[in-house]
Formats: structure tokens, sequence, C-alpha cells
């Protein structure tokens, strides 16, 4: 079965999280759900600068399992720990730290199975080019993007909490650093009235709480929170501009923080190749030190606008693109899993709305074409919207939050339904480099999709050298705009057609109604 | 000027190679044009094992610049070391053996202008996708397959070069060890009857001098030798499968032998990917022992079959690939520099012939289409032939060479022709990512090609923001299939259109002739 988003909701990430352990606990055990969070709350020091004079961490042990935690500082003397258990059992923990106060505490949580709306975080699969929840479930990505949304104020973050709640998306691609006029501006503790009048070495918790509350709510809701940790338009706050020593203490800040979140991800940068104070090495450096404080091992993507980033390297798990060309074609679609040999989500093909510029006027029908050609090309796509009265897209979904307009998110929620029958663990592109436009599964489904096209007909012809070939299908003509599945009478019998392929000579096509946005699918029987 | 293939027949690298120098010679000093060949022959030891026991090499001197020959065994007790200087200036040379009779001996060459044939070797240029002599004279790629060609009997390699004198092919890639029935196989000493009987650690000097006899014929013709160091399809005689000191052994011959020629290039494998004795980190160690023993820094490269070779690791200078359905689309071709930021040649997109196999059975329209393809998308191709009487490939133009029947050659020279006429360094692709299907150089050149599609028009729209955009141009209609360049009569004059975009209002579209294989020209007046 696959769970769509909307089962997940309830879950358990925020239960988890209050399993707080005191330090010298007696008596009954605590007990954490598998891929929840067990904190650890620490008082300690709270002069100096605790940011950086204060290390912490706890060593959690199960078996011949062994987890390093680092902690963070969360203000008034109180420090966290927080570990999400990958694995069932008793976990032992014993903290580590350069100040009294805080060192040779220790302590047991037992993690116990996860809840039924719990299947914990998204992993990349086997085969290398999907994701799915760690209890297995398939987690087809339709992403969107709210740069600021977190940002914004209460009433209108439970605005846009509430769009999602009925929305189709199970990822939201968002910035800590604002990209546009927000209200919580300062991650950073202030020391003037200008704009960059802050201190990169002492955070602001508040800040920080606020953002996790975000997160938090996110993860009821059963959505992936994309943490986009550097972009480029904060040029007059400065944030993505620090010194090396200054991101450092950042990413081990975020991690320590949030990456026991289990719907978090790690986008190391928004457009990197626009962040002009940082080179390619610099970000590949960023990686390794958020390799190396991240126990938990979130995703970890960045994203470009002109020039590629190289998704082969290591650290990365998936490919993060822009390009709003690459998804009019499955072809170009599957070159990027050729390239990157990983899961590819294009995280920005243009938006859909009415901005002036041209990234943000699709129709919603360009905007769904875009996540079907992703979708038949075995990669994922990525939504926003730009509607908005002053045609400002600061000031729109993908800027701030809010509501949405378009038409694209019903179509989307179609998508979303008819990838939950694709195969497992995704859609793969059928002999690509043949040409053949198929996406799905060799012998079990496969799906033609026609975009903007308009096909009176098509000939039922699928590749296969063996008999394996020789299977039959049923056959569906869907409409992914008007969101209609009509099933084609009868059975495809597959014969021999040449060495390469099959088809049945006694129906060789399938007529197709003249419309746009037509996609065959056929279903082994 | 863009200098064709035809006009460096009769080059000096035959001429440079035969400056030899007499180890201890007196009075005029020998003389070598730029590029070409200065050898020393060295006379040493013949006993034991010369391949492994002796080493020789010449540290080369010129000014501040001081570079390394590693030299090789010739049997009969000779040695040679090659030297292709690339800085004009005396040089001098002094060589280090770990025997007496190689050791010390020193010398002087005076590095001449080269001649008006001879523009050295091929280069990746400054702007990174695109290739030229070192002259600066742009080199654009038509190449051409023919694995064994040069292993096969005299005349028919005489044959093959005849062919080649009038063919359109600047580039051919070609095998070390035999892939097809072939008359010379025996690149190391034979031990004994069977085809594994050979030891891998003594080279058959005769062997190689005869290839090496094929290279310099190339050379005389213009025509670049892309030498495939390693295959998949000699598995019976194993000579890809060797042990790693061996290829060691064997790329510092190569290296030394073939590296002073200026029309080599270094393919490390073909199809690496089915070499099953080797791992990506095994052609990760060649491509650095490679580096480390030519000092001419000769173009390298690997051609894959079914997994992308990660072409931004540094030592690859152009990205080799094999695609037959990237090819059909200027943005998939485009995706590929986008990956690579390098050149980029299609070096196999399946072959024009008769082959039962769908790899080998293209019409000459669809081999001279990936062309074109390619061309407008920014990139290169290659050519190949399996036409063949009992529709066999092993004895095609792409195994053993011979002669060509296929309608794509004159096509390919028409493709060079119009290539020659196209900007420099090369066509780069315009505005891909917004799907403009130009390629070309803003403001100065487009073209826009149709393929199979059959347009009775095209808008003539051009993608450009500022007043550098409003520019004149004359139009060309080239049917790449007749062979025909037609003119449009009159001007198109740009005005603004939209923010992105301009037009000429009074001329908005160029009428076509509904046939396949079209492409639109405009060149600013």
């Amino acid at each position: 079965m696959t769970v769509t988003r909307r089962t997940l909701l309830h879950g358990a990430i925020v239960a988890g999280a209050v399993t707080a352990a005191a330090p010298a606990a007696v008596g009954r055990e605590p007990q954490v759900e598998r891929w929840a969070i067990h904190e650890i709350r620490l008082d300690g020091p709270a002069q100096g600068n605790p940011f950086d004079d204060v290390q912490v961490a706890a060593i959690f042990i199960c078996g011949d399992r062994q987890v390093r935690v680092p902690g963070f500082y969360d203000g008034d003397g109180v420090y966290r720990i927080r570990f999400s258990p990958g694995d069932l059992g008793r976990w032992t923990w014993r903290t580590a730290s350069n100040v009294d106060a805080l060192d040779g505490r220790a302590g047991a949580v037992r993690c116990v199975p996860a809840g039924p709306d719990n299947h914990g975080p998204v992993r990349v699969t086997r085969d290398g080019y999907h994701f799915a929840y760690a209890d297995g479930t398939p987690f087809r990505q339709i992403g969107t993007t709210s740069y600021s949304w977190a940002l914004q104020s209460d009433a209108k973050c439970a605005q846009t909490l509430e769009t999602l709640r009925t929305a189709p998306f199970n990822k939201i691609r968002m910035c800590v650093f604002p990209n546009v006029p927000s209200v919580a501006t300062d991650p950073f503790v202030r020391t003037g009235p200008g704009l960059r009048d802050w201190d990169p070495t002492r955070f602001d918790p508040a800040f920080f709480r606020r953002f996790e509350d975000r997160i938090r709510r996110l993860g009821e809701l059963g959505i992936e929170a994309d943490i986009i940790l550097f972009q480029p338009y904060d040029e007059k706050r400065g944030y993505s501009d620090m010194g090396r020593a200054d991101d450092e203490r950042y990413l081990r800040y975020m991690a320590a923080r949030f990456g026991a979140f289990r719907n978090v991800w790690w986008a190391m940068a928004n457009e990197y190749d626009a962040v002009k104070s940082k080179s390619v090495a610099d970000w590949d450096h960023l990686f390794g030190v958020l390799q190396a404080v991240d126990p938990h091992d979130r995703l970890r993507s960045i994203h470009q606008l002109n020039v590629y980033y190289d998704h082969r390297k290591p650290w990365i798990t998936h490919a993060s693109v822009q390009n709003g060309a690459a998804v009019l074609d499955d072809g170009r679609v599957e070159l990027h899993r050729a390239f990157a040999l990983k899961p590819v989500i294009f995280d920005e093909v243009c938006y859909e709305g009415n901005s002036t510029k041209r990234w943000g006027n699709l129709t919603g029908e360009e905007m769904v074409e875009r996540f079907w050609w992703g979708a038949v090309g075995g990669a994922y796509v990525g939504h926003s919207e730009t509607t908005q009265a002053e045609r400002n897209a600061d000031f729109s979904w993908l800027g701030q939050g809010g509501t949405l307009s378009g038409t694209s998110p019903p179509r989307l929620a179609f998508l979303a339904r008819i990838l939950g029958e694709a195969p497992r663990p995704g859609i793969d592109p059928i002999q690509a480099w043949w040409n053949y436009h198929l996406g799905g599964k060799p012998f079990e489904q496969y799906l033609r999709y026609f975009g903007s096209a308009r096909p009176t007909e098509w000939p039922v012809v699928l590749p296969g050298r063996g008999a394996e070939a020789l299977c039959r299908y049923r056959a569906d003509i869907i409409d992914t705009w008007a969101m209609t599945v009509t099933p084609v009478p009868g059975v495809f019998t597959m014969a021999r057609r040449n060495d390469y392929d099959v088809h049945d000579p006694a129906r060789p096509t399938i007529a197709l109604p003249g419309r746009p946005y037509m996609l065959v699918r056929l279903m082994r029987v």
C-alpha cells in the first residue's frame, strides 16, 4: 500500500519530542517511538558565549550500534540533545562536555515500535533513483516551494499550514534566512539598528524555536521540510555571506537542533552559484561539515541557478535541479538520472502565476505538464505559485505562503493518485536511449505521456526481447487535466513484432481523443 | 579562417619526426618545427627485458620551461625519446637513465615556426566547450569510427586511407587491440600457440611500428587519431584484462611512443563499463598514470555503454558519449554540456548501414540528422558505417575500414562547410533552458534546425533583453540533405517583442518548404 500524505497527520514527531529525560531519572525508563525524538535537557552555564564556549554531546549505545549526538544551547542556561533512534531496543547514553555540569550525565531510553502514522525518515531506495520512508513505504515526492513562509506572522503561518493541510504537497522548500519581507528576520543576536548589525557567534534561540514550531507542524501534516540553509537573496543582511567559522557554527547548530526531526531534509543552498561569497570548494567543505555534525544523516542536496553542481559527489543524496525546459521532454529528464546516478528532483521548473517575469507566469496546464514529464522520465518535480494582485512574487505563495489560487494543485493531487498506483519503488524510464518515451516498470506497467501534443492514436509498441515480453495488458486513457481515467475495453495480448519489440497484431493502436495532456497507462493483466 | 582538414595534407608530422639527433652531434644544431617531433635515438642494452629493466627519459629545457619526456624501447637495442615542442626557441636536453649507456647524454634542438599546414595539436578552447588547434584554428570535429582498420593488411589500410583522403572526417576512433578479425593481432611477444599465450611484459615493437605508421599517415591527411587504449571485445585474447602493473606498463609505452604525435588523442576505453575486469576506480587510476607519463598532455576521454562516466573528473578533457537518442533533440545535447562543463563528442550514436542490429541500421538521413542536432546543441558527433553484404558489422567500415557506401558522408562534408561559416570557437546553445532551440552566437549568427519535422513556416523570434538585440539579419534556408543554401530575400530588422524577445513585426515568420532536415540560418548584417 502506498500511504498518502494525509494518513500521516497526527504523527508521532511531536509526541516523541516530549520524551524528556530527567538527568538523574530513576524508576521507570523513558520510552521513545522509533524515528521520533528523545530529548535530553541539561542545565548548564549561561554566561560567556555558550554557543562557542560549550561543547556537549551524548553517546547513545544499543548493542553494537553507537551514535554520537551533538547538543545545542537553547538559551537561559538550557542545553538540549536530540536523538531519533532508527533501531528498536534499549539505548543507553552518556554525555561528554568541556563543562563539568554537562559532562558524564547518563541515562537510558527504550525505543519502541513506531505508531501507524510514523513511517520514519525518507531515504533513497536501494535501486538508487527513488525515495521511501524508512519503513519501506514509497515516498512519491510532490513538492512545493514557499521560501519564507515560516518567517511570517503566526496568523500567516497558520493560514499556510491550513492551505497545506488540503494541498497535495508532501515536501516544501523553505529558507532559514528571509528572502522576502518577513516578520522573523533575526537568527542572530542584534548588535545595533542596521541590517548588518548582528553577531554571527550568537544565535537567537527565540528565532529558532519559532522555526522549529513550523517544522513540527509540517511533520504533523506529514510534510517533509526541505530546509534551505543558504541563499543569495539576503544580501542586505548578509547571512549567507558569513565567514567559514560562522558558517560551520551555523551548520552545527542547525544539525543539532533540527536534525533529529525525521521530516527534515537539508538543501545546502538555493541557487548556490548566485551566492557570490562562496566557491564550489566552499560548498564542498560545508557538505563535509554537515555530514560530520548530523548523526541522523538527513537527505542532502544543493540547488543551482546556471551551473549544475556535480551531483555525483558522494555527500549528495539526490539531485536538486532548477530547469524549466528539462521537464518538457521525458528524455531530458532521464538524462539527469544518467548523470547523477541518484534520485532527481526538479525543485524549480518555473511557477504557476501571473508574475511579469517568465519564471513566474506558467498556466496551470504548463505547471502540471512539467510534473508529468518529470514523473514518466523517472524523476520528481516541484511546484510553486506566484499569483499576486500586484504581480509581485515576493508576496505570493512562493515568497510568503498563505493561500493558493492556481489550477494546478487538484491536478497534482490526481498525479499523486496515479503515482500511488505506479510500480514500487517508483517509475523508471524504459529504454530511454532508444527513444520509446515510456516510463513505468517493464512487463508490469507502462506510462506514455503526450504533453501538449494532441494525438488521435498511439501505436502500442513495447520493447522486450524475450518470451517475458509476451504479456497481456489492459489500458487506461487518462486525461491528466480533466482528471479522468477511462478504461479501454478488452485486453492487449502482446506478440513479437521484431527482434526488439512486441505488439498486439489484432489491435496495434489505441485511439486517443486529440486533446492535450493525455496519458496512456498499460497495466499487466 | 577555418582550415578544413584537406589543407592539412602533407603536414609536418613526418618531417618533424625524422629530426633525429645524433647523441654526440656537433656542428649545426638540429631544428624541429613547432609541434612536430624531435626524436633522440640512443643505443643501449638488448639483453634481459628492456621494457621492464631500463628506464630512460630526457629533460628538455627552454628558458623557464622544463619538460621530462620518457623514452621507449624499440627493439634491437634501440631506445627512442620523442619530444614535440610547443614553444619556439632553443631546447637543450639531457638524458637520465638507470643504464649507463643511456644516462647523461645531452644535446640541443632549435624549435622553429610551424609550416603553413601545421596547426599544432587540438586543445580545448578557453570557453571550455569547443576545440581548436594550438595555433587557434578552430577544430570542428566530424568524427568516424573504424575500430580495427589499422590492424588490417597493408592493402586494406591503404584503401581505408584512400577513403579517408576524400571523406569529411577529421577524427577517427581506432583500437590498439583488435576487436574484429585482423592481421596485426599481437602487441605482445607470443609465448605459445594459444590466444592467451603472450607475455604482457614484452611488447612486440613490430606491431607498434606498424600502428605508428597508421598514425603518421592519418597525420598526413590532417586526421586526428583517437586511440582507444582498452575495449571489452578482445576477451579471447584478454589484452584489456591484464593486471594493474601490466596496464601501467602499456600506458607508459603508448604515451612514450605515440604521445609526441600531435594528432593523437587518448580514448581510455570503448564501453568502459563493459570491461568486466576493471572498476571505475581502476579507470580513474589509469587516467592518473596516463597523465603522469604523457608530457604532451594529449586529449583524454572515456566512452561508455550504459553508465555515464563522470566527465567532470579533472583528468577528462572532453566528454565522449554513446547515446543514440540524446542527439535527436538539441535540448538533450545541451544538457551534456551542462553536466560535463566540457566539450562533448557523441562518439557513438548508432551507425548508418544494413546491420540486423538496431545500433547499425540507420538510414543516411538518420545519421546526418544526429550530426545536426549535435551541432546546433553545441556539441560534436561521430559517424560510422556497418553496410556489409553479409550484414556482419565486423567486416564493415566500422570494424575493418575499407570503403564507404553510405549516403551520409557528402552531407557531413556539407555540414563541415556550414560549420566553417559558424562563429568561433563554435556553436553554442542559446538560452536552451528557455527552450528556444537555437544554436549559434547571440547577436551574430543563429541556427534553427528542424530535424525530421516538416514545418511550413518558422516564427523568427530571438531572445535578447537589451538594445544589443535590435540587430538586422539576413536569412538562409538550408536543406541539409539536398545540400542547398537558399538566401531569403531582404533583411529582418529586429524590434522588441516583449521583455525577453525581439522580432521583425514586418515579417514575423519565414516560410519553409515543408520538407524534413531543414535549417534556418540568420547571419547579422
